[in-house]
This record gives structure tokens, C-alpha cells and sequence, in this order.
């Protein structure tokens, strides 16, 4: 999957359509992991007609929106659909308990998440527009949406006349804070919901996760602070409206409900290290950084914590929930109802205790009140929650001095000597860092190192099973559409043991679709797979013991010299990415331009980052660590990373090329060590052909034609062995050395 | 030259001892440029006598210092050497006009210099420890001399018992401000000389002054500020020991005039744009940022601007002085006696007035004394331009208030309006900002182009004629040491046109002293270059026209396979990074990865960085740009820079490695131009062979074969012309074709 899309790729409104046709799972089965079974049965059963976002198409997803709208809030919404959603709203503006100009509404859930819940959902309910990256704000008279290039023309389709497009990254296009200055009277009272992350400017930012996180870290970004600092230049003040969502007030009833699947034991086996070694680990952590305690609020760093996992959203295995870890406690934050008999005796066995998902900010007040140092991750944490513990400590520092009147000096060498690496804040007893899960989650261990390699095996050969299938259609000239050939491939993933579900929407797209990096193929408006141009496939699943990410590019028919040459070009960056050797301590950014170099020769480029982490059996997107043309993140690559290496380049209405492994970061035991340092390198987990035809051998090197014809004697020997009958024979004719016949 | 030295390689105590011993300019000299013989000769029949810096050796310096301090103050000197100086020094501590605990003494000059003239080599005469890097600070018991690593074992031999050693860099080894927070009771005065540049933490930074002055300026960093914030820790205050620098008290009579070289007239037919378009530039740079004056206090920036060159300082073509460019005046801060006639007229013309060189003080307090909006490098500029600014301003400021009464709020309103794209500073009437001259003196113009490339050829056929003299040298047996070999290469340059003078200190490294990075051989001590191991000749020149800097690597016999392999990998370094072409807007530390990535692949590297800018007949080292693995320097690479490309590796106690061409970035035409941008890369200005019997050609791919045979074919093409005998026969041996007959 594209680096670029790292960011929330989908918001999911168009849940994986996949999903809701998958079959109830093959009664053969294998895996010893009855208590899983209930739940990926359920899965697998959902229909769609439950309300849940699980298993729902994007064709259903919007057309059910519409009916929500319609048969929710009351007949005025009927009659003239979104825009009546704006009188709702606005008609709050002016309620005793609200009293604002204008509201803001972003894409984000409350955990900074790349897929979200459909009752999250919030900006498109009121805007109509369901693209996955996007910012709305109302005021009493005037309501505009923010929105990317990848989405301006959905937007234009999308949005009423009512609203304004905000083409962000377009010369001239103000930030949501400049336009609230523009067309608000001096001292307007703006209002956010604290408990929903909001990301000023992100709009030019989201390309890539981890790169924003560290950003936004680096630059200790607060968002609702900087939007205040922004707004105030005008005397606006920002209004955090607690405990109501003025979009959930006007959705009503018609709101989806809060997901409830199950959650489940992520076996030892798969996870490699039990819950209390990874707790110490963190808690040595709070220790080393003077703190008493840690939010932790990232769905998949709780779920790695913990080795648990769910289904609370489309692609990825997270729940629901926040962790506070303190030195003695931990408690995780999440609805009761999620949590079995077997899931409870596995927490209790580490000491974990339970709250109700919502007690999570009485509890960050009571940390405050008690006086504890906290450690926040600024840069995940929502507003409602640093805020509640700023006002509960401030409150606490009152009480204190009042009580106890400290020397001065006395509290002023306490802080020196807390100060951890991260930033101290001096206001609040906490200390930004990154959260201390973020690191140790990105190194996988050797059970997770074990599954990864297991279910990119696995992976391959459903691929292997489906390129020979795709093929001979194709050959046969049977009609298939970007979307049929995306569903067959899941047919052809589901066979495989361990399979849960995609870990991305599918990016199939044939010709020029190929070149809209994210391109999404709906049932209304997809082409047909041809043979006259580029084919591209970008695609992963989760399996029970490992997350695959894997695109592919080929031509069914004769490709023509443009083809091949940007093809080649495209590969030789993959592979000197995937030869590099680099001293530790090099961050993934000073790799990106070996991807790129061979394309920078003919005057070629790409507008994507070349890799991003991967999370083990969790989200298909990772910090802290990516590889990418943008150099502010720091994190170097180490042993034990997984990264994709994924160079392309789109020729825009014409076609586009991909080509991508994931990587693990391994040590070398080369016959230098200059500097008394380790050297690194990478092995690949993928293993899948890449089409010879497409190779123009002219422009390789023999050191390039010996990495092909070395990476297709590993995918023959290693994935033949899963293989028989055609995809089998397909097999052997896609890995036949270059230069020996086949090319 | 290697990029590490890019930073203060040789202060220039050793100053050319080449030069010294250089015959006046043959009679044959054919430049039409009869106003700048007479410097020419001036230099040319220097004999170090006069105690100038121009012409000495390092022996004949370090021997004349000791003279210095034994004949110049007073007896006492004499009798115990460089302690007595200690003891001078703490007598003015307690002076009524002085008052201080302890004094900062750094190596820098007021400008920043790369090389400084001996009367500012102040911590040199104090400590003894002739170093190039190096700060010493004095207590009234104690004395501490940092420096990194380069010079620890020479600082061990040249400083007294009295002196304690700081080995920057090593653990536990604390900076100046720590050490002072250490040794001192509180609340102590620590005096500095304002006028000098003060670089808290440089010894770990030192290694490339584009890099360092950039990190500078991206912190707003403040020398002098950050010290005084450092020790008020513990209550200690900085003194700004403003009219006198104690070591200049002390040094007294002995103590080297300051350089009175004459200036001269840099001829418009290699300056390229007169002085009127570079000041007219300079004050659209002004209005753009809403400043009314700009103060330049970098040497090289001076010259550029104003068409002039000097020799103050050697192997830089510089003049001591200051610039302030006005929206309608420009004033030179010069000593007059520099200033000929014709120099007078020149800038006559251009409408630059001059001023006192000491004159610089009085005139920024005038400019803030009439509310003058000021640009301020703060990264170049010392703390005394800046203070006298400051205090000036606060006087007006609060004369104004007192008669005028302003409004807060249009004050406020005011600075924003102004705000440039620099860092703003509210105290402070001014814009902290990257000078205006540094990015438009690094991008060269076709007349300095052109003045580099012929530059290069009479260069390079200095070299042939070198090589081939020592080639035969030592097959005859001949013995010559290190420094008798780059005597002998300073001979072939000197017969070449318009030669000036070296650009720095020749490094001429046999076998182990290869590996140290910034070798330099004495008389005293140099080894006798042979025939068992590898030679490294690193060395540049000053022309009239151009500025050369080159460095090859040879073996007069048989080659080891390690020899071999290690010369091959920086050979490939080396040519990928000469072979890239880049999009617009990147910036060269994009590009250093290319340079180590042969290295890397068999755990080798190295530890400086592989380019830094040039000027054109000026400095060998320029900012804005460096290739580098330090990822801080932000400056992208533009078409008509020019870098260094010169990867490296050493083996210590074995050899040294290193092959380095200057490069001018260009702008290519290739097929496709993806973005609409422009894409760039690199031409060669450097043509003299490299040795191929040093090549394992089986580790070269073939393009890299190609392109060793087309860089031989192209020497062989522009330098053969310009030779005859046996070194045209020797060029014709060195550029045969690899796998050609004669590797």
C-alpha cells in the first residue's frame, strides 16, 4: 500500500465491501484457536444490516447515510436533505449550554485513528462529503469544508451549494483559523469537541502518518492551543464544548451505535511477550522519565500492550479504549461488554484492572488531584484529556499552597530534577514525549518476526493462486471490473489459514486509474481489467498471526516501450532500497533517495513517501519510523523494523506503476565494522513475482539482473510448496531466471 | 579537501610555508592586469621577516612566537615561559576598569574567519597550543584549554602543567559554561572580548561551517546570550570587557601588527555583475524584508560584494573590514592605507563611501540612534555589533517614548506588518537573518564560471606536470618527504597564469598519516613518501580567476587487494554522487547517502562530510550548501553552486583514501520533467586522472567503467594542450580506457 496513504487512506466510510461477502469461514479451519472462533465467525456473518461498519460497501455506506439523515432527525431533514443538517446544527449555537459563532468539525475519533467507527463519522454526516481526509467549519451564516487534492472533485460532487470548498495546498486557500478570522466579527466565541483530535493544517501533513506524529512532537503541537493562539488575533475565544457533540445532538437517533465486537486473547505464541514483561518495560519507562503514570491512547499500542485484540473498526484489529499505566495499577478504559470471561482472566493474571471506557477522564483528574506526574504523548492525546488534567492540577496547586506554603526554591530544583528527555511542561506536571509504546511496539520481537514471515508465506500463495486465475480470464477475454477482480482476490485470501479480513481497502485500478495514487474502485463507476495497459494491485490482510502489504504491477498484453522503461525504472529504485546496507543510527529518510535516483534520471518522480511501518498482526500503518522524501523524521532504522518499500510513478490519465515489499530490518554480519557499530540491512517478507515482461533488461545491470533472478528462486522455493495445479505451473513460469529464455 | 576541515582546518599559524620560499613571478607572468602585479609581487617577495602572517612556515612561526613572548613583555616572560603569561593575565583581572573571575579566550576572529591573521591568534600566544580549534578560559587559580580530537595529543605536548586539557567530545568532559558553573563560588564575573566571536559547543560542530552556521541561525543562537544564560545558574554574570582584549594587553609590544596588505580591483571580467547590480540587489533584499540596513561582516562577503580582493589572512583573498549597505549609502570599514587609488575610485563609482575599520561600532549605534531597522547574521555578526545595536536602540526607544507618547497597539501593529521571513526579535529593532550576500555569492555567474573552469586547467595540468615529476622521483629512488613534495607542487602551480597563492595548507599524507583527516606535515616531523603503501595529496590553489581544491590518492607500487577494494568502493562513492541528477529544491545532504553507499555495503564509512561550497576566487570553503550526512543544513542545491565531491576511507595506522573533484551543479535537459520542476545535476571542473591501477575492476559495474573512460577521455582532451614532454606522455599513460590493455 502506498507510503502516501499512510495517513487514514480511508476513513473508512466505505468499510470493506469485501467483508460483507465473504463467506461464512471453510469448516476446515485448522488453527487450535477455538476461543477466537466465535468472533471471526461473527465477523464473517455480519450482514450488514446491523448498523456496524464492519462489513459494509462504500455504494451501501453512502446510500445508507442518506437514509440515515432521512429517517432519522424528523421530516424537516427529508425535505431538503444536508443543508437542514446546518439549520440543526446552528440552531445548537445559540442554546444557554452551547453559546457559540461557529463549530468546528474534523475527520478524526478521539484516538487519532487511520480507520474509525461509522458513529464516528461525524464530518461526513454533516457535510455529505465521505472522503477520508477533511475539516468543516459552520458558522451562524457561512459553512466550509477543507479538503486535499486527492478529494476536490468528489467534494465538488458531494457537497451542497450550502458549503464552500476549501482547496488546501491551493495558493491563496486560508487555514480553517485565518478563514475563521476572515468571517467572524472580532470576539466570536468558536467551539470544538475537546475529546475529538483536531490537527490544524493538517491538510498538507497527512501523507504520512509517523512524519506528523514526530512533527507534531518535535514541535511540542498542542492543536486546540495553536488554533486558540491563531483565533485570538481576532479576540475569538475557543470554546471546548464538553460532554455533548453538537453533530451527535443533531444525528439523534439515527446515530450508528458504538461498536461492541468482542474483543479477544492475542495468543503468546503470536505476540512473544507476555503483558506484565511488556507493563515493567513500561513502567521502567515512567521510572527513567520521573513520571508516575502514562495515558496511553493509541488503539493499537493499547492492543500490543495488552496482546489483545478486536474489531471495533474496519482493516485493523484495535478496540475501543484507553491504559493508564501507573507504577503499581494499570487500568484499561473500554466497554465491559467487549470483554469475555477468557479476556478478563487474562488481564487479571497481569494485573490489569477495568473501567468504563468513558471514566477515562475522572480517572486523569484523579491522577492530577493525587499530584502525579503524568506522560503525555501531545501529539495522540486529545484536547478534553490534557485539559482535564491541566485544570484538575491547577486546581490541586491551589489547594496546596494554600495548605502547605512551599519554598520556592524547594519545587524549582524538584523539576529540574524530574526533568526527563521529553519537554517539560512548566504549567502542567507532565512531561511530553512520544509514548514510551511507540518505539517498543515498532521492534518486533521473534514470534512476531515468526508470524510476519508465516502469513506473508500464506499471502503469497493466495496472490499466486490469484495472478494464474486472473490470467487465464483475461486470456480467455472474460469481462472483469476492478472491483470483481478485488473481490476474487479476497475469495482467494480467505482460503488461507488465519485470515481475518483486509488490512486496507484495495486499490485496483486499471490505466489511468492506476494513476490516482488513491484510487478507490467503486461497484457505480470502475473499469474493466484489460490488456492493452498497466494493471495495478495494492492490497493486505490481516491474518491471526501477522498484517501483509503487498502491490504488484503488471500488463497483461504487450507493453509498450514507455511501459517498460518507467517500469524498470521503478524497479531498479525498489531494489537498490532493497540492497542498502546503512550504519545504525541512519534514519529512513536517507535511504528514500535510493528509490528514487534511477527515476530523478530520466526527469521522473514520484509524490509519495517509499516506506512505513507495519504493525504484527495490527495496523497496516506504523511510526515511529518511515522512509520518505520528507526528512523531519528522525527515527532511525533498527533491527527488528518492518518497513515498505514501495517506489512508483504515475503518469497522470494514462497509467501507474507500484512495485512493493515489505522489509524486516535485520543486522549484518558484514567483514567490516568501521566505527565499532553495527551495519544494517533488510530481508523480504513478500514473496510474490514481479512480472519479467514489464523488465526492460537493457537498462539493468548485472547486479540487478542477479536480484531478480535471486528473488524469484526464493518465491519458487519457498511458496511452490503451497501451491499445485496451475497457479502452481503459473508459479514456476513467473520466477524462470532472466536471460535464460523466458523474458 | 576534505569537507571535515571545512571548518577552521588550519588557523593558519602554520601559514603557507610554501609561499615563503616561493620565487618572485616569472617574467613571463601574461595577465593584462598590470594594477595587481605590484601585489602579486608584494606577496611573492615577503620573506617573514616583517611579522606578517603571509609567508611563514609553522616551524618559523611557533619559533618566533616563543621569540615573541621572551622579547616582548618584559623579563619575567622569559624566565618561566608560557606561565608567566597566566599570571599577566590574572593581575588584570582585578584592575578597577576590568573586575572579572575569569576570561573566555577563543580562537575565532571577529568575522568568523576560516584562516585569521596572526595578531588575532590570541589563544595560541596565551595557551602555546597551536591548534586550530581550540578555547582557553582563565580563572583566577585555574586554566583549561578545550579541543576535539584532532588535537589532543598536540595540545598534550605545546600546553604547560598549568594547563588542564578539556578533551572535547569524550565523556564526562564538561563544556566551558559547565566547567565554570563547576570552579567558581557564586556569583562570579566572567569576562569575554565582545569583539571576538564566541562559539559555546563548537568543538563538536566545528567540522563544517555551512553546517554550523545554519544550525546557528535556525536556533537564533546567540553566542554570548547562550553563556550568560548557562552560568546564571549559578549567579555568575557575563562581562562584556568592551576597549581592550586582555591578551592583547599582556602580548603587548610583541604583539603582530594588525595585516596592512594592500587591496585590489577584482576584475569585472571574473567578478561577472559590477558592484551597483550586487548592491541593488542587496537593497531589494532590504525592502523585501522591511529593513533599512544591512550589516556584512563576513571577509569573503565583503570582497564579493564589492569586486575586491585582499590578502590579510592567507589562502583567502580577503581584507579585514566591514560593509553596511543603506537604502541609498554603502560604507566600507577599512583602513585606508589598504585602499589605493584605483580601489578608490572603483568603489567611487559604485558610490561606497569609507569609514575606519573601527568605525563600525559608532556607525550601528548612529543607525539605531535613527530608529534603523537592521539585518542582523547573528550567526556571523559578533556580540559587540549586536550590543551596541541593542543598547543604542533601548536609548531611543525610550527617549521617543518620553516625547511622543505612542499608542501599544499600533507599535504591535507595526512589527507585524514588518515581519520578514527571518526571526523577528522583539527586544530588538532588527531581523535576524541569513545574510543576503551568502546565497547569492554561492550561486556562480557565467564570468565566474568560466574564471573557475580555466582556472581548473592550468590547475590540473600543474598537477599532471607533478605527478609525472613524481612518479619518476620515486622510481628513481629518490627520497622525499611530505612537505619536500608539496614544496615541489606548489613549484608547478606557481609557473601556471595567475596563480596567487595556496587555498590552504597543503595535507600530503604517506601511509598512516593518509589516515589522519587533517594531517599536516613539518619539517620536523614528516615521513618519506615510498612505494609500499598509499599517498594522499590533498591541495588547492588561489588564481586570479578561480579557486582549485583536489585531492588524489596514488601507489607508486604494488597495490594490496585491501588497498584496492577500499579505493574501488570510494571510487564508486564517488561516482554515483558525480552521476546524480536531483529535482530542484533538494538539498545536498539528500545526496550524501550516494557517496557511502558503496562503503556502506561492506561496513566501511567515513567521518566527515563529502562536499562543501567553493568560491569563486575567494574562500575554499563557502556556505550555503554541503553534502553531508549531518542532516541539518536545509540549503538546496541551485544551479551554479559549486561542491566538493570527495568521499573517503582511512584505516587507521595504515592509509588514507580519498578522491575529490569540484563539481558546479547545472541544469539538465532530460526527456521528461515530472512536476514541471527542473532537474539538476552535476559537471565536472576538475580534470586530472585518477590512478587505475588502484581499481579492482571487477567490483565496477560497467556504467561505472564507462565513466572512468569518459573522465580519462575528457583530461585528455582539455589538459593535453596545456602540456609537452614527458608530462603530456605521462597524461596520455594515466587516460587510457580501463580494460584497454593498460589497467
Amino acid at each position: 500500500m502506498a507510503a502516501i496513504e499512510a495517513a487514514r487512506l480511508s476513513p473508512s466510510l466505505a468499510a470493506a465491501a469485501y467483508l460483507a461477502r465473504r463467506p461464512p469461514r471453510p469448516a476446515s479451519f485448522p488453527f487450535s484457536l477455538r476461543r477466537r472462533l466465535p468472533l471471526l465467525r461473527a465477523l464473517a456473518s455480519s450482514t450488514g444490516g446491523d448498523g456496524r461498519v464492519v462489513a459494509l460497501s462504500s455504494s451501501e455506506l453512502r446510500r445508507r447515510r442518506g437514509l440515515s439523515s432521512s429517517s432519522g432527525s424528523g421530516a424537516a431533514d427529508s425535505a431538503t436533505g444536508g443543508d437542514e443538517k446546518l439549520r440543526s446544527l446552528r440552531r445548537l449555537f445559540a442554546r444557554p449550554d452551547v453559546g457559540i459563532d461557529a463549530y468546528i468539525v474534523p475527520s478524526q475519533d478521539a484516538h487519532q485513528s487511520e480507520f474509525i467507527a461509522e458513529c464516528f463519522m461525524r464530518r461526513a454526516y454533516l457535510t455529505g462529503f465521505t472522503g477520508s481526509a477533511g475539516t468543516a467549519v459552520v458558522t451562524k451564516n457561512k459553512a466550509a469544508l477543507w479538503t486535499d487534492g486527492r478529494y476536490f472533485l468528489q467534494a465538488e460532487k458531494e457537497l451542497s451549494h450550502e458549503w464552500t470548498l476549501m482547496r488546501s495546498g491551493n495558493h491563496g486557500v486560508p487555514t480553517t483559523s485565518e478563514w475563521l478570522n476572515d468571517v467572524l466579527p472580532s470576539g466570536c466565541r468558536v467551539g470544538i469537541d475537546p475529546g475529538v483530535k483536531f490537527l490544524e493544517g493538517t491538510m498538507n501533513l497527512i501523507f504520512c502518518p509517523s512524519f506528523v506524529r514526530r512533527m507534531q512532537f518535535l514541535f511540542s503541537f498542542d492543536a486546540a492551543e495553536e488554533l486558540k493562539d491563531a483565533i485570538s488575533n481576532k479576540n475569538h475565544e475557543l470554546v471546548l464544548v464538553r460532554g455533548m457533540n453538537l453533530v451527535d445532538e443533531i444525528w439523534g437517533e439515527a446515530r450508528p451505535k458504538p461498536p461492541k465486537e468482542p474483543t479477544r486473547v492475542h495468543d503468546i505464541k503470536y505476540a512473544g511477550l507476555d503483558v506484565p514483561s511488556k507493563l515493567s518495560f513500561i513502567r521502567s519507562q515512567l521510572a527513567e522519565n520521573g513520571c508516575d503514570a502514562v495515558v496511553i491512547s493509541m488503539l493499537d499500542e493499547v492492543a500490543w500492550l495488552l496482546n489483545m485484540r478486536g474489531s471495533d473498526v474496519p482493516h485493523s484489529p484495535v478496540f475501543y479504549s484507553y491504559l493508564i499505566i501507573e507504577v503499581s495499577t494499570a487500568t484499561l478504559f473500554v466497554d465491559s461488554t467487549k470483554v469475555s470471561e477468557v479476556v478478563l482472566e487474562h488481564l487479571g493474571k497481569a494485573g490489569v484492572k477495568l473501567k468504563p471506557y468513558e471514566a477515562i477522564v475522572s480517572e486523569v483528574e484523579r491522577l492530577a488531584e493525587k499530584g502525579a506526574k503524568l506522560w503525555l504523548d501531545s501529539s495522540s492525546v486529545n484536547a478534553a484529556i490534557v485539559t482535564a488534567f491541566k485544570s484538575s492540577w491547577n486546581r490541586h496547586i491551589k489547594k496546596k499552597a494554600a495548605g502547605k506554603q512551599i519554598g520556592e526554591k524547594e519545587a524549582s530544583s524538584d523539576e529540574r530534577t524530574t526533568r526527563g528527555p521529553g519537554v517539560q511542561s512548566e504549567a502542567l506536571n507532565a512531561v511530553y514525549n512520544v509514548s514510551p509504546v511507540t518505539l517498543a511496539k515498532s521492534v518486533k520481537n521473534e514470534a512476531e518476526i515468526e508470524g510476519m514471515k508465516n502469513s506473508h508465506l500464506r499471502d503469497a500463495a493466495a496472490l499466486s493462486e490469484f495472478w494464474c486465475w486472473l490470467e487465464e480470464e483475461i486470456c480467455k477475454s472474460v469481462t472483469l471490473t476492478e472491483v470483481e477482480v478485488a473481490e476474487k482476490l479476497l475469495e482467494f485470501r480467505q482460503k488461507q489459514d488465519g485470515f481475518i479480513e483486509t488490512s486496507f481497502d484495495t486499490i485496483s485500478g486499471y490505466g489511468a486509474n492506476g494513476a490516482i495514487i488513491h484510487y478507490r474502485p467503486t461497484l457505480e463507476s470502475c473499469s474493466t481489467v484489460g490488456s492493452d495497459n498497466l494493471f495495478l494491485l495494492d492490497s493486505g490482510a490481516q491474518y491471526i498471526d501477522g498484517t501483509t502489504d503487498i502491490t504488484r504491477t503488471v500488463h497483461f498484453g504487450e507493453p509498450s516501450p514507455r511501459h517498460k522503461e518507467c517500469f524498470t525504472r521503478v524497479l531498479q529504485g525498489h531494489i537498490a532500497l532493497d540492497q542498502a546496507v546503512f550504519p545504525e543510527r541512519t534514519p529512513g529518510f536517507v535511504l528514500d533517495v535510493l528509490a528514487r535516483s534511477s527515476l530523478w534520471k530520466i526527469g521522473l518522480d514520484y509524490r509519495h513517501g517509499t516506506g512505513h511501518g507495519v504493525g504484527a498482526a495490527l495496523n497496516v500503518h506504523e511510526g515511529p519510523q518511515s522512509i520518505s522524501y520528507r526528512y523531519g523524521n528522525l527515527t532511525s532504522l533498527q533491527k527488528g523494523m518492518i518497513v515498505s518499500n514501495e517506489p512508483g510513478y504515475y503518469e497522470d490519465n494514462s497509467f501507474g506503476i507500484r512495485i512493493e515489499n515489505l522489509l524486516l530490518v535485520k543486522e549484518l554480519n558484514l567483514a567490516n565494522s568501521f566505527g565499532g557499530i553495527s551495519y544494517l540491512g533488510f530481508e523480504k517478507l513478500t514473496f510474490v513475482p514481479i512480472q519479467s515482461k514489464l523488465i526492460d533488461l537493457s537498462l539493468l545491470s548485472p547486479s540487478e539482473i542477479n536480484w531478480v533472478n535471486d528473488y524469484h528462486k526464493q518465491v519458487w522455493e519457498k511458496v511452490s510448496p503451497l501451491l499445485s495445479g496451475h497457479s502452481c505451473d503459473w508459479l514456476w513460469k513467473n520466477t524462470r531466471p532472466l536471460l535464460d529464455g523466458t523474458p
